[in-house]
C-alpha cells in the first residue's frame, strides 16, 4: 500500500458502510485524508462498526435503503468516487427468499448507478464474488475464466450487477473497478462459516456440525488485505471497465479450517456431517481464483488463510455482543 | 425437424407471444398440436401476427404486463412448457432509458420465474442473444467463450435473465434452455436495420442514411430456422442448463446487406455514412457466433443470411401496415 500514494478521489460514498468490509474501508479511507459518507440501512450492518469513523473529521452517516432512490439520490451529492459494497451476502438461503437477491443486490446496483448519473459521479468500486464463476472448469480460475453457468442466486445477482456497471462503463462513461472476492475474514466479521462454527461451539464444544462433507475447498482473504487490493487497483488500473479476483495463492479445506479453529479453542468436538460434497444447493465444492492479475499491481496479501481465521476467531472472542445483536 | 417427433410438452405458455418470434413459434406449435397461451401486452406485440393461431383449437391470448405478476401467475395456470421471449429488445436506445431494460427484461424473466414455481411449470425456453458477448476475444463466439465484458444495457439485462434461469434450474429443479440469438430475419419481423432501411428508402430512394461505416460485421437468422432450432434444442437436449447459440455459419457486411436489398427494391441510393465503426454506442463491430453445438444435433439452416434478407423484404413490402402501426 505504501506505494500507491494519496487517493485520487476526495469524498467516497460507501454503500453498505456500516457493514464487515465498508467499515474497514470507511475507516482507511478516513485515516488517508478522504471524506467518507456511509449509506446503510443497518439491517445487516451495524452502527458500531462506525465507533471510529465518526470520531474522525469528513464523516458522515446516512440510514438509507438501496431501493429508496430520493434518499439514495440526496446522499451522494458530493462524492466523487462511490464504493458499493451493500448486498444480501446470503449466499445460502437464496432459495427462501429469492426476491431478496434481485432488490437488494439486482435492482440496488441498478439504482446506485442511477444516482451517481443524477449526481455526475463517474468512478464505481462494486464487491462481487468469486460465486460468479459457478462450477468453474478451470482452477485457479482467472478474471477471463469461460463464461459461466450460475448456480446460485446470490452469484447470478452479482453478475447482474457487473453487467449493469459494465454497461454504464460504455453508455455513460463511467470507470468501474469489479472486485470478484473469496471469503473475507477478520475483525467486523458476522457472517460466514467461522462465525457459526464459534457460535455452535460456544453452545456446545464436544459437537460440531458440519455442512457437507468437510472437504469443501474454499479460499479466504483478510479483510484489510482486500481493502489494500481495493485501493491499489482504483489507484493503479486504468481501463474503462476494472475486473480483479481477490484472494489468496492457498486454498483451505473446511476440515482444515475446523482444525484451526478447535486448536485455537482448546476444544476437540466431535464432528458430525451431513454428507455429500456441497453444503447446501449452490455450494461450490471448490473456489480457487487466480489473483495474478491484482498481484502484477503490486499488491500481495500479509496474512495467511490460517493466520485469518486466527484473527477472525480473536475478534469474535473479543466481541461476543454481535452474536446478541444478530437475533 | 421432420427427426425430432411430437413435442414433449402439451401446453405452451409464451410471453411475448404477439411478437415476431413468439407469434411465428405459436403458429408452429399449434400446427403440432401443443396447446398454447400467449401473455404479451402489446406494446411492440400485434393482434394482426395472432389471426392464424386465433383460428386453431387450443390457443388462447392473455393481454398482460409481465410486471404484473398476479395476472402473469394466474395466466400461466395449465401449462407444462415456458417460452419465455417477450423483452425490451431495443439495444440501441437503452441509455435513453436504462429502467427499461431492468424492468422488462431482467424483473420481468424473475416474475416468469416465479410464477413458474406457483404453478409448478419446470421447463424454460429463453431468448438471450449474442449480445451477451459483448466485444468477444474470440470469433466466431463459442457459448464457452472467456467471461464477456457487457457493452450495452440490453445485453446486461440478458446476462441477468441467463444468470436467474440457471440459478433457479440449480435451486428449485428446473431445467432450462438459453439462446444465444443473432439478430433473426422473416415474416412478422418488424424491428432492426432491414426495417429501417426499407422505411427510408420508401420516402427517399435517393438517398441512404448509414448509422457507421457500413463495414459492421452482422449475423442473421431466419425465424423459422429459428424456430427449428429451438423445437429441436428442446426435444434433443437433456442438462439442467442448456446453452445455444443460433445463427447461420456466414455474416455479412451492413453494406452487403444494403446491395440485396437496393438490388431487389431496384434502386440506387447514395450511402451517407455517420462514420465510426460503431453504428452507436454499444454498437458491436462484429458478431458471429460459432453454432456447431446446436448444429451437433442435427439441426441446420435452410435459408442464407441472403435469402433470408429478401424474405423479409417481401413481407415488407407486403405488409407496410406494420409501418402505420408502428409509430
Amino acid at each position: 500500500m505504501s506505494d500507491i500514494g494519496p487517493p485520487s478521489f476526495g469524498h467516497a460514498f460507501i454503500t453498505g458502510g456500516a457493514g464487515f468490509i465498508g467499515s474497514n474501508l470507511a475507516d482507511r479511507l478516513l485515516s488517508l485524508g478522504v471524506r467518507v459518507t456511509v449509506y446503510d440501512n443497518l439491517v445487516t450492518g451495524f452502527p458500531e462498526f462506525l465507533e471510529e469513523a465518526r470520531q474522525r473529521p469528513g464523516f458522515a452517516f446516512v440510514k438509507g435503503d438501496l431501493l429508496d432512490e430520493a434518499a439514495l439520490t440526496a446522499a451522494m451529492k458530493g462524492a466523487d468516487f462511490v464504493f458499493h459494497l451493500a448486498a444480501n451476502a446470503d449466499v445460502r438461503f437464496g432459495t427462501e427468499h429469492p426476491r431478496k437477491d434481485l432488490e437488494q443486490n439486482t435492482i440496488a446496483t441498478y439504482n446506485v448507478l442511477e444516482a451517481m448519473r443524477a449526481n455526475g459521479v463517474r468512478r464505481i468500486a462494486f464487491s462481487s464474488t468469486g460465486s460468479v464463476y459457478g462450477e468453474a472448469p478451470v482452477i485457479p480460475t482467472p478474471e477471463d475464466a469461460p463464461f459461466p453457468i450460475q448456480t446460485s442466486l446470490y452469484g447470478a445477482s452479482k453478475v447482474a450487477g457487473e453487467g449493469l456497471i459494465a454497461a454504464y462503463c460504455e453508455g455513460f462513461g463511467f470507470q468501474g473497478f469489479i472486485f470478484r472476492f473469496v471469503s473475507i475474514l477478520g475483525e467486523r466479521y458476522t457472517h460466514g462459516h467461522i462465525f457459526d462454527f464459534y457460535q455452535k461451539l460456544l453452545q456446545d464444544p464436544t459437537v460440531l456440525l458440519v455442512l457437507g462433507d468437510g472437504k469443501q475447498r474454499k479460499s479466504y482473504l483478510y479483510v484489510q488485505d482486500c481493502v489494500d487490493a481495493i485501493l491499489t487497483a482504483v489507484e493503479k488500473a486504468g481501463d474503462k471497465v476494472n475486473l480483479f479476483n481477490l484472494g489468496t495463492n492457498e486454498y483451505v479445506q473446511v476440515n482444515d479450517s475446523i482444525d484451526a479453529i478447535t486448536a485455537h479453542l482448546g476444544v476437540t468436538p466431535t464432528r458430525a456431517y451431513t454428507g455429500g460434497e456441497r453444503g447446501w444447493i449452490g455450494d461450490n465444492p471448490f473456489i480457487f481464483l487466480e489473483t495474478r492479475k491484482i498481484q502484477s499491481l503490486g499488491w500481495k496479501p500479509k496474512l495467511t488463510i490460517r493466520q485469518g481465521i486466527i484473527r477472525t476467531l480473536e475478534w469474535l472472542q473479543a466481541n461476543r455482543w454481535v452474536y446478541e445483536k444478530r437475533q
